[in-house]
């Protein structure tokens, strides 16, 4: 079987990180698939997946990382070409991956007890997204 | 054909980088799967996946690398709520991710010659680690 | 369906920074899977795949990134065993990672309009590099 589902979010940007579990069991649950894979997908170049304990000091953390490892206040070719004031955004995307594929067995998602889903925007502007979830298996 | 298998492991924490290849192809032969894909994925939000040639030069390079982009020394917020210690050790593993997902043609892993699947633990401590094998297709 | 593609490429080495997007269309296209995933994956541990805006400013501001966070200039342990002069390139490929599975539908990826589907070869030289496609679905 493969079942597509989305998701749609509206997010804050800004490095916005948005806990999608709950949803993603839920269109699990309703796909009937037992045994397989979900691959969870974000279109756009400004934003990524991962997984996080999902608690307010690890966000705060993780935001710092990006900050220090990809700053905003650096001058980008990218802004210099097109004004968008993104550069920042493109390129954290580009390290953290737009794509994760997570197990599932018995209709559960392979996570640990402290393990989350995360989308992450790094847009500098509130965005629309649409995670694409495909299902498969049996 | 879906086929699930684990690994489970004991690791030494500490940004510990374990060669998980060969039980891999082991778990993969077991499963009779010829043309598909597997997918690893660890489960907590410690620890990650990647790949890499696994020899001692470059397995100290990575830990070095970790130790100048996520450092333990300075401060998290997580570790000031929580008082694990660990708050480095998520925000490695949520920037390095928890899954990969690796062709199967003729029963082989499409891995390069000097190129293994590595575990990396993160934690502050050893612990035990469960390694889910999502084996899929013909 | 389980179909297998590949792609030969010929790089620069130096942080080449290519867009697949048209070849992976195109064996997608070739494999008559309408709807599934495609995992694209790239054999050899100095090379990785992402998703990017690809324009000249963001191509440079990636190089840029590659090159603060892992520095060509500073000193690796491969190098000092083997003498290879590619330390960097390694340690980048495992943070960057080998493997990225896309969802198809209706035989379409799920990229969004400015989201391409690039290899970094990291390498210090020119390589020949051979991308497999698994494309799996219905």
């Amino acid at each position: 079987m493969v079942i597509t589902k989305s998701i749609s979010l509206h997010t804050k940007g800004d490095c916005d990180i948005i806990d999608i579990t709950p949803q993603v069991e839920q269109k699990v649950a309703e796909s009937n698939v037992k045994d397989g894979t979900v691959t969870v997908f974000v279109a756009g170049s400004t934003a990524g997946i991962t997984t996080i304990e999902y608690e307010p000091g690890l966000i705060a953390d993780l935001r710092d990382m990006w900050e220090r490892l990809v700053p905003k206040s650096i001058s980008y070719n990218h802004d210099r070409r097109w004004g968008d004031g993104n550069g920042y955004a493109h390129v954290r995307a580009s390290l953290l991956g737009a794509s994760l594929t997570v197990p599932l067995t018995d209709g559960k998602l392979a996570l640990g007890t402290w393990q989350q889903l995360a989308v992450i925007d790094f847009d500098n502007r509130p965005r629309s997204r649409q995670i694409t979830l495909q299902i498969m298996g049996d």
